[in-house]
């Protein structure tokens, strides 16, 4: 009873006690058929509490999980941090050899699963509980109470898609503070209905588990988010949200149900991991799905760019409109800054400056706020290597606008330097999924003797249709530069991960010994 | 360049510093015929704050301002914390004695003021600032950062219905989540008009300064929010938001050009100070005016609890919706906790424990979280009786419902003890103003030999209405047991405070030389 007067912590385990307090009756949880009254969700979430610490999870101890959008997954959300653990979602999708990076970085020393990674689970080496020994368990209810707001809550381990995977570290503080934006921009409340289409492994969900438990609305969880289930809730499950990668929206409206019409009531979708096309967000906002642009990252705690919808835009056309959805916005309200850093080509002794806001010059984006990662686990040089000062560097490459808001050209690593020009694959695959014919598109860079690269489109085509390759590259010829324009096209599947982005270092794995020595000699 | 990754103070002065590189050509301000864009108020907020530092305002520094709602008063909001100073706002309707008490105690080195306060402003005896000094001064821009996130932002006097004032101590941080979730609860957007009707003297009116900023909204200025201006705005102001105590709404209701009908859009209203009673929230639905029933105190940032609306009260009918909104509800969404203590006639050294929350027996109503202040001013023994450990008790009676709802009875030196019964006046009020003939009702306690006090009522007629003692007392009667019935019914003006809220201890001093020695012989 010492503490001072209006001075407490600030963790999202908060908003679990509010929602029971005052909302115990209200629907927290469905799966399946059946469903958890948020008195039930808290009651539970405490035992599994007491289970884990009866299973000697102490303050500090990683608890891993391996599962998909289930309940275990979305109550380990709170029962860990409840036990004074630290949450370690594992990408259920990823080889054995790299959960088992994960597992052992991590110093996990117990794992919860799903029973259908049973066999994964107990590869690791460490120990097992079901989740029928979680949820099931009816033992004694445990809480610790959170000492210091700025202490894990949660490590998130990057897609890795360069290099080993990196322990995120997550905090409280944090959490609890993106769970409030993400309430404000999604516009979350008593009367959400969100369905659970974002893998929760990938940065906590964007802190939706705690967001939607703050606003005390319902959260469906989904064993797999397949065109086919996720079309059948949208009919018929009240939905009124979802977050999803753009490949995961394609899907949606390219499944035959996107013929049968709008889904009859506005439904608010999340977007982000990669910047969505024009054609897509008009695709969606025909179906009557809201689309909110969202920009982010693993160490952002997901969005930490919003594109707000301004009420202007009411009176836009599809294509103005879906114009002004395809940047990437501004700071989300939590958020203290956003930075396009003039360090492209620059040495790393010069002076950090920041490029001139004109929508063109292209820099590095950098983020600054509370929902920015403590650092990597284990990782001090990695840490080190991606701040500068208070500011975390995204890797990312994007131009200023003088408007204030952001848009990303690429990852700083995609981009394509052809002749000494820098070549924005984004850009190019906007033109490329601007085609009728074209579902999705990556640009990569090809290594050639002449320019050092050019870059070379990977499509896969729309359900029917059928595109030449010269048809393709005179296409975008006529909305691009020459230096810009594909050289080549390859039609194949795209190589995605767990999240749904395309993983373009293993593209260039795929197309770099099927090129020909020298495409800029055969269409120069 | 030393600070943590992800370790941002949370001060509200971020948000304006997000609203205007983001946002700088939306409208932050109007007043009548003038409007100021986000970036126009920024760069003013910044040169007021370099006109206060030019005045000697360093770091901790008391700033009065004497002003209506108008864009002096809302800069203030900014500019004074941006100077490092400590916002002291001045209720321009208390007297002189009132104002320089508040000016001694509160230590302000300054007072800023509009034009029509001049002489008062003078009086007090320290430097002045008059609005054309201070807004139109085209000075350098200054801009103080915040180093603790606990420090000082503003005092706050209470209206020291009781004894003197009281100087409430608002922390950054408080400030800045009271307007995170206030946001969320009035659901304020880009698209947000809100007017100014509650004074910004009052809780920095409920933080709405900050809210309204950090989601890029408008405020509209009010120099006086008499009903003929705020029936005007609302019917071609495109106001969307307004606060107001429920005497204020009263107002509103009753003046002819209610009579016109509904608003025509939908109006959010958040109302506060004193429950409004289930006739006044029919009349507001009724206009299109959609009610947010709020509680807090001075102590709390304004509102702490928040009966949030719920989805299914939209198949309820007139009658069932006000009495479902009548109830103060549920700590806001960043608040930890509410409690009813069973204190009522408990010595002090009896173990405290909570009532059982069975919506009948009567405690007082305790609040915890970070919207609580640091303690009074210069007030350590005030601070001390005020609070049990972290909690914040309100001085208010009130029941807790079996569903977590608290439901206010009275303020605990408002309650009226009649024969060792507690009549809870609020009750009371409710089944006066329930009656066609009722504008505004206040019952209050008067001295009686034989029952200790008895209570009598003071009631305001709506225009043209006519009812008798005898009817309103046999009315009453109908509907509550006998000792709680108004033993007389006077009919005056009711005595109110610069927000509205019913001076009960000025109606005492003016009734009870009126009453009889002994209402009691007379009615039994």
């Amino acid at each position: 009873m010492t503490a001072d007067l209006g001075d407490q912590v600030l963790t999202p385990l908060n908003f679990l006690e509010r929602a029971e307090a005052i909302h115990a009756d209200r629907t927290a949880m469905t799966y399946h058929s059946r469903s958890w009254s948020y008195g039930e969700f808290a009651v539970t979430a405490r035992r599994m509490a007491g289970t884990l610490a009866g299973h000697g999870v102490t303050p500090g101890d990683r608890v891993a999980v391996l599962a998909s959008n289930t309940p275990l997954m979305l109550l380990a959300h709170f029962a860990v941090p409840l036990a004074g653990g630290v949450l370690v979602t594992l990408n259920h999708r990823l080889a054995a050899p790299e959960l088992a990076y994960i597992v052992q970085h991590s110093g996990a020393s117990l794992v919860l699963f799903d029973n259908e990674f049973h066999s994964a689970a107990h590869s690791f080496g460490i120990r097992t509980l079901a989740v029928g020994e979680v949820l099931e368990a009816g033992g004694p209810e445990y809480a610790r109470s959170v000492d210091d707001e700025r202490s894990l809550i949660s490590l998130n381990y990057t897609s890795g898609t360069t290099g080993r995977p990196k322990g995120v570290m997550y905090h409280h503080r944090g959490a609890y503070l993106q769970a409030l934006a993400m309430i404000h921009h999604a516009r979350l409340g008593l009367d959400t209905v969100y369905l659970w289409t974002l893998p929760m492994f990938h940065c906590n969900g964007w802190c939706f588990p705690w967001a939607i438990t703050a606003a005390a609305g319902t959260q469906v969880c989904l064993d797999r988010p397949d065109p086919d289930t996720v079309w059948r809730h949208l009919r018929s499950g009240g939905i009124t949200h979802f977050n999803a990668a753009p490949t995961v929206l394609t899907n949606l409206t390219q499944h035959r149900e996107a013929a049968n019409g709008p889904v009859g009531r506005t439904v608010e979708v999340g977007t982000g991991g990669a910047p969505p096309s024009p054609t897509l967000l008009s695709e969606l906002t025909a179906l009557g799905i809201h689309t909110t642009h969202l920009y982010g990252l693993t160490e952002t705690f997901g969005p930490a760019v919003v594109n707000e919808p301004r009420p202007e835009w009411n009176s836009l056309g599809h294509t103005d409109l879906s114009r002004a959805m395809a940047v990437q916005g501004n700071s989300n309200i939590v958020g203290t800054g956003i930075r396009v850093l003039d360090t492209v080509g620059k040495t790393d002794d010069a002076p950090v400056v920041d490029v001139t806001a004109d929508g063109t010059i292209l820099g590095e984006i950098a983020v600054r706020g509370n929902t920015v990662m403590l650092g990597y686990y284990h990782g001090d040089a990695a840490t080190e290597a991606a701040r500068m000062g208070e500011w975390f560097k995204t890797g990312d490459l994007g131009v200023m606008h003088p408007d204030g808001s952001v848009e990303i050209r690429d990852r700083a690593k995609d981009i394509v330097i052809s002749g000494g020009e820098n070549i924005a694959t984004v850009e190019v695959e906007h033109v490329l999924t601007s085609h009728p014919a074209v579902a999705e598109a990556a640009v990569i860079g090809i290594a050639d003797p002449k320019w050092g690269e050019v870059p070379v489109a990977v499509v896969t085509l729309r359900p029917g249709a059928e595109v030449s390759i010269e048809e393709l590259i005179a296409f975008t010829r006529t909305q691009l530069a020459g230096f810009k324009t594909p050289k080549h096209v390859y039609f194949r599947e795209l190589p995605k991960s767990g999240t749904g982005k395309i993983l373009k270092h293993r593209l260039r794995e795929l197309i770099s010994p099927e090129a020909p020595q020298a495409l800029s000699a055969i269409v120069e």
